[in-house]
């Protein structure tokens, strides 16, 4: 079997330089460390990496705990945390979980039992069932992506703002009579700033003298759920909005497949804002706020790089950017229609 | 820091026992491991993994090496893997990458490196690249899901017979101008039969007598992209189809949303079939051939586990079942459209 000693042969190279090339641990240059590994891979070797690991004490192992739902901002958020971790060398431990607390709990558990990693990137924990309190009292290197939290540090967007931006947008417009399609906070589920979003559109609304208009509309936000829940919403002429304002893309998809199949124009007699730029939105002309899951992985796997690094360094909030981009899913109110 | 013997002589049975329990490796009562387990918790007892990885040899994770891509069908898969994995106390060690080779490539140089797994499932790896093979070198419990091969357990549908079934349903309604929509096969993605879906789609064509009908229409699967061919495709009346056999349900939501947009009655001038029974099915009123993406991750997690326990065993391969899911987006063509 191939040893230590001829990758460092190989490379030219001392044993004890392969070694932290190899390791990660202590300095190397970026031109050795190139060198060290094609020896390695040129020589097929393996580190055990149970026994690197157990002289290192590190695991080189970052757990992300993340919802298994089947939603675009997810997806992109876990490749981009798996580009960053690639780059950096290091492997991603998925531990997910469907919503109910009974199997969010043993999932927990099972992460937590044996400490197979160095760091954790909670993605979207509910804060209201104090999962991330949980996972602050390990000690371990911990950032939460979505929720903010006073003990870690976090990756978020600004709920507030993004939907109090959509929702002036609709104002702006000459709309009125706007419903928020969202989701009601449960424990029991994940959480993507839901309440907060709630809160800009009541912001923009208050702010605007609409108060009595306020219409939150309770659906889950995904696009099956959000397509009937709006087909409820738009099929009474009498109480139809002239303009919803979604708490993400998915429920705003759902709301113009709705609004499609009864034969409501959008955006001639509906107006439809999302927030997320989802990969159907340019299908769907939705205008809606942007905002770069993938760039927030990357974030989030910087800022538990550095905390692993210093585990007394101040706690790093990072609030990522988002846009309005305005397509054709929202237009001036029809005179007729208000 | 509490022990190993904490942990037994709370739960009352011998040290040897406890290890076993907790280890994975040799025999124990159900109840026993149980016992076991919750005094392990109670005592928030962490085995140092690293430590009893080097004692055991192994590291009671499995490797799963899949496309990082947003799709119902990954994460429909990843989910069920995910569970079967925490039901027998294993993690998932996750490796996914983009397209394009030359990044594959490097996403399988990482997560070969180490040896940080006691097996692999591999997803939908493209047999052109050549990297199931590679895996199979490694001498490594493998599973492939998707595609075939020789040298390793898998976990498939027959997509020609799912693509036969699905096109054959359209001939039965009276088609004969049917389009198949779906992926050219490209060693640079990822694969998930879309060959053996064409080759069922012709199979049923030929047996028709349709052969000089056949048309197969290139698009990627996505929903925009199918979106976007599908306009192309249907927007000469002239040398429309009257139906659309689609390579999956996304390829054939794409395809209804482009007859929509265009004002193209479904099922009323065209009829469209997908293959998947995706989320979003229903809501289309999609025809499509069923099958479960999670109990395929399951299933491949059962003979992952098999292997680890018998290198020597025959190889297994699981063939998923199928079903044909009749729906309203097919209907027998309108006489005049013929």
């Amino acid at each position: 079997m191939t040893g230590i000693i001829d990758v460092a042969l190989r490379a030219g190279v001392a044993k004890s330089t392969a070694s932290r090339a190899l390791s990660g641990n202590g300095y190397v240059s970026a031109e050795t460390r190139e060198r060290v590994e094609r020896a390695a891979r040129e020589l097929a070797y393996s580190a055990h990496s149970s026994a690197s690991s157990l002289a290192t004490g590190r695991t080189s192992t970052i757990g992300v705990i993340m919802p298994m739902a089947d939603r675009w901002y997810f997806a992109e958020l876990l490749s981009g945390i798996q580009r960053a971790l690639v780059d950096d060398g290091l492997d991603l431990g998925l531990y997910g979980a469907t919503e109910g607390s009974a199997e969010r709990a043993r999932m927990l558990d099972h992460a937590l039992a044996g400490r197979r990693f160095d760091g954790i990137i909670a993605v979207c924990l509910q804060p209201g069932a104090h999962e991330l309190e949980r996972l602050t009292e390990t000690g371990l290197p911990l950032v939460s992506v979505g929720p903010f939290s006073e003990r870690a540090d976090t990756v978020t967007i600004d709920d507030v703002a993004a939907s109090r931006v959509a929702t002036e947008h609709l104002i702006d417009l000459g709309h009125e009579d706007i419903a928020f399609l969202g989701d009601e906070p449960d424990a029991d589920r994940f959480s993507f700033g839901e309440r907060k979003r709630l809160d800009g559109y009541c912001q923009a609304m208050i702010s605007a003298g609409l108060d009595r208009r306020i219409r939150p509309v309770t659906t889950r936000s995904t696009i099956p759920e959000a397509f009937e829940t709006s087909a409820a919403l738009l099929a009474d002429k009498r109480h139809r909005p002239t303009a919803i304002a979604a708490v993400c893309d998915e429920a705003a998809i759902g709301a113009i497949l709705a609004a499609q199949r009864l034969g409501i124009p959008v955006p001639g007699e509906l107006s439809v804002t999302g927030i997320d730029d989802h990969r159907y939105a340019e299908m769907f002309a939705l205008t809606t706020i942007r905002q770069s899951p993938k760039e927030q992985g990357a974030e989030a796997v910087r800022l538990l790089r550095a905390r692993m690094q210093d585990p007394q360094a101040p706690l790093g909030h990072v609030v990522a950017p988002v846009s309005l981009v305005a397509r054709a899913s929202t237009a001036v109110p029809r005179s007729d229609a208000r």
